[in-house]
């Protein structure tokens, strides 16, 4: 039936049997392709019947829906004419797994970070107001991202101005990890509560009953507005009814007449509304349904199982930082771990295991868990945060504002960091180190392997100033490493090649290019020294100062050009006399769209060819 | 009675009498104090009595406070030991107009911006559990910082965790600017609600009624605890129960008696609580109680009549900025402006008077005004976002993720770039140029002078691409301004001096700093051209192509050395085969600390004697 879906349209001919069809072709299409592709699984299973209703019930793209996060946009991709090319899912020049403005006039607003919907859509809505347009505006956001603070700002702003705007709450009862706040407490509550609809049975029998008098009946029906106030207006829904927005709910978010009467009657409110829908998380397919949070973001799998067709063949950075860490906690009370909903991605599920009540999850709150971890260091504790370095743009202002400039020892490991793959532009690491490096008191580190990694995290102990230590998500542990190496052998840069007519200088994740690249110009008759950077600030000025000027340096780092290691190194060097980088080789001025790890590098010119050729140039060029 | 306090250990030996004297002599300190050094004067006259409160009911420095945002830590200052030195407020080298931990140990936080009070309490609190003491944390909260998501983010994480932590919600029904924001409504029918107190006499009064039967009292008793739930835990203080906070109040925020038990009560909650006060700002000065916003933050006035004692010779960069976006949204109905609790502070008031209902203030609140900007412009609007530069660290990520990525038309315009003042460390606008400069689709553009500041917002009405403007507080039309020149002139860099030994490349504001260098070179026989750079991304890549390679180039900018212009263009030139600068001077890696403008340009080595000696030294090196 799907190939027969080319637009929304479509769908309003399809009866009650037809549509419900319908949705199990979709859950089956997207089983098959993310078990090939990989990709976000649980939460689009979770929404089958909810997209579908969404689009017979309004208009699309005449009426607007921002998904929030956007992982969850496939059922919405495959029954906006985008079904036959589904099977490039996440693949480089292929469909992205997010909404993309420039793949389909369906997508009005892209996403891919949490709790944003809101804001973007009441933005649209006051721009339909403003321009005397009519349409519907609707933003999908799932109770995991409402535990960010942009939501409840949106929500504020959207009640006070009164501004005609859909919120559907999808209600999965966790978001990427089982959801944690005191909001999903709440959510639970409105979900089991029989509050409203009992207390309006209990009145009726009351005032039924004849022996009362006129008094008593008066008494009563005071009450009675009170109790619908207080459970209408205030108990269950008083969250949002609080903030300002009408309430629909809790209705089952699997059964689409339900849903679409539900659209129906929000599309007359003349305010703000928000529907609250329940759905299950990876519904259809067992293995989801069991273990969500593997289905979340999932690499390729056996379908009959659940089981990954690859299992990665060296432990994950997280790991390596998680079992240190939790090393150190058995010694140092004062250690304590926080994340914002990313326990799983950044492995501090392991350290949870073996350190019980020593990891905070605060949820989609980057905001809060860096100033928590503040008030946390300025209490005398030590805490490490874990985030990706994409979300750790979120908390810029409480890096510098609470931590760096109280100088409080605390801890950013920042996973993810660098290029990342299949995801795509919003969720590349390429921004923390224009981040850090102008922040004064701030160290900061990139270890070129686990067990620089692991080293980096002890040695960090012992410093009382604020740390952040960006990696990739995985990599092997050097050749070079030998077990008997200084814990803090890492604050000098090290050469691991050596070489007379330029010198590569890798940051981080960049040691393995780098090496290639230089057998590459060895191949051509250059001999090309590899030095690897671990400590990015303070940077190695013994070395600096040491190293022969007549060679030139060229810098190699997984980052924006702009605002990266190479440009600060080159101020430095200036400023200390020292002959500064020839060549800074990081990503250019462009956002790198998704594919492969090793495809995207080729696209920032940081594949070992490239660099190679760039050398060259740089040799020709001071050769003539 | 003030010299006498040494400690806050003095202020329980009052009698109540005593104090409320006490009161009146802190407020005239207060007013004195601000009429002739500039500072917050309304937040602190308005929270006397809650600090007094606060101290005697608490025993800092062992318990702890962490006032949010800070401003309204005067008080507690003068109860601290610090009273003998206030008369040095916001002096260079005298006390901080907000907390400072190297000022004294009753400061065990620092703040500057707004609701970070909770998350930071939260942390001081778990450090207190996982440290085994047990003293209590308290976090001080306006209700405008409340209209910020970090807050929300921090409820919900303690009231799901449960850690025992006193919020004190201080309510004086506006934040900087009258509060905004559906919360704001709430806490309005919180403070007018009868609900509770009415309800309760009501079910007494009918399960009082003798004819009724065991039936009816069963159904009644289930009444009444229904009603209790939605009442206490619902209806009203819903808001914070729905997060897991215990309520108490509204209560009178200048009794002190009354506050003091209910802070003792408080102590013996076992989780979180919410203690909600109201307050009125600028109580006691007639002036401020009736202009609170203009003294909120106000420069040196006359106490008899709350005049300033100078009035700016020329207009702020702020009025020329809203004269410029009224004129042009008079003639384009898709411009809007939108600020976060910064009308006055920006100069919006002004725009808003001009063009009413096409000003957006969010409140509190930089996240959810930038992504809903997005939105805005996504459904055709041209937004301009005005705030300051030090705030727009806020977001970071929604500016990246939401406008550049997706390449809307937003318009950033940051007031109070470059060194702040008086204000300090946390006030300084001096990473907005890191932010921006690595971000692909942003146009970076710096006015040197007000006009400019017109032209360029003219210009970017025509741009559909982000655009950032970052500019003083004020400064005065150059004398190089000739009315003739074209809108767009500014795209080119221009020489306004001559000069054949060195190139000063002004950015921005140093413009006047530049020339005062150049003047006594020239004393010293060097002839130094002076070139204003308004526009920083794209670069002049015709200017640079062209100028004489021979002669050096150093950058001067009012923003961190690391991440700055200098380091950009250093970068370009390299990447371009241009000469590239030869010195970079911007904020070396520290912290500036608070003062005047002026004093605090030479701490950073930006005044035009220290600059012209730099110049010196890099042309000596050159001949070397």
């Amino acid at each position: 039936m799907l190939e027969n879906i080319k637009s929304p349209a479509d769908l309003s001919r399809l009866n009650t049997k037809e549509i419900n069809a319908l949705a199990e072709e979709i859950r089956s299409v997207l089983i098959r392709t993310v078990s090939a592709n990989g990709g976000h699984l649980a939460s689009n299973l979770g929404v089958v019947e909810l997209t579908l209703a969404l689009h017979r019930a309004f208009h699309m793209p005449d009426d607007r829906i921002v998904f929030d996060v956007g992982h969850q946009s496939y059922v919405h991709k495959l029954v906006t004419g985008r079904y036959e090319r589904f099977n490039s899912l996440r693949e480089y020049g292929g469909l992205s797994g997010f909404p993309r403005r420039d793949e389909s006039v369906y997508d009005c607003f892209e996403t891919g970070h949490a709790s944003t919907s809101i804001s973007a859509a009441l933005g649209l809505a006051r721009a339909r107001d403003a321009l005397g347009q009519n349409h519907h505006v609707i933003a999908l956001v799932g109770d995991g991202a409402m535990t960010g603070g942009m939501c409840y700002e949106a929500l504020n702003d959207a009640g006070h101005s009164h501004t005609r705007l859909i919120v559907i709450l999808n209600d999965n009862e966790m978001s990427i990890a089982p959801n944690v706040g005191a909001l999903s407490s709440y959510l639970t509550n409105l979900r089991i509560s029989a509050g409203w609809q009992s207390a309006k049975r209990k009145v009726r029998r009351l005032s039924g009953v004849p022996v009362i008098g006129k008094r008593i009946y008066h008494i009563i029906h005071g009450l009675k507005k009170l109790i619908k106030s207080a459970l209408v207006h205030g108990n269950n829904p008083g969250f949002f009814e609080a903030l300002g927005f009408q309430y629909f709910g809790p209705i089952n978010g699997h059964d689409i007449p339900m849903m679409e009467q539900t659209f129906e009657k929000a599309k007359e409110c003349a305010g703000p509304c928000v529907i609250h829908v329940l759905t299950k998380k990876g519904y259809g397919y067992e293995q989801a349904e069991e273990r969500p949070e593997a289905f979340h973001g999932t690499p390729p799998f056996y379908i009959e199982t659940g089981n990954r067709i690859q299992t990665p063949d060296c432990p994950s950075a997280g790991h390596v930082m998680a079992d240190t860490l939790a090393e150190l906690a058995g010694q140092d009370q004062r250690i304590i771990a926080i994340t914002a909903a990313m326990k799983l991605g950044t492995g501090l599920d392991h350290f949870e295991e073996k350190c019980p009540g020593k990891l905070i999850d605060v949820g989609i709150a980057e905001e809060h868990a860096v100033t928590m971890a503040a008030g946390l260091a300025a209490g005398g504790m030590r805490p490490y945060v874990a985030v990706y370095s994409t979300f750790f743009q979120r908390c810029y202002d409480q890096m510098i504002h609470d931590v760096a400039m109280q100088d409080l020892p605390v801890v950013f490991l920042l996973d993810r960091a660098g290029i990342g793959g299949e995801d795509g532009k919003t969720h590349h690491g390429l921004f923390d180190l224009a981040e850090l490096l102008p922040v004064p008191n701030m160290t900061v580190l990139a270890p070129g392997d686990p067990q620089e990694l692991r080293e980096m995290i002890r040695w960090t102990l012992t410093q009382d100033h604020p740390c952040a230590i960006r990696y990739a998500k995985s990599g092997k542990v050097s050749a070079d490493y030998h077990p008997g190496r200084q814990p803090a052998e890492f604050l000098r840069w090290k050469q691991i090649k050596n070489g007379n007519d330029i010198i590569l200088l890798a940051v981080g994740s960049m040691i393995k290019n780098a090496l290639e690249a230089s057998a590459i110009l060895n191949s051509k008759d250059i001999s090309a020294a590899v030095i690897r950077a671990s400590v990015l600030k303070p940077a190695d000025h013994s070395y600096l100062a040491e190293r022969n000027q007549n060679i030139p340096l060229v810098t190699l780092e997984e980052h924006m050009e702009t605002g990266g290691f190479g440009e600060y190194l080159t101020g430095l060097c200036r400023e200390n006399g020292y002959a500064g980088p020839a060549l800074c080789l990081g990503v250019p001025d462009q956002y790198l769209q998704h594919g492969n790890h090793e495809r995207l590098m080729k696209d920032a010119g940081l594949n070992p060819e490239h660099i190679a050729e760039r050398v060259l140039r740089l040799i020709r060029g001071n050769k003539d």
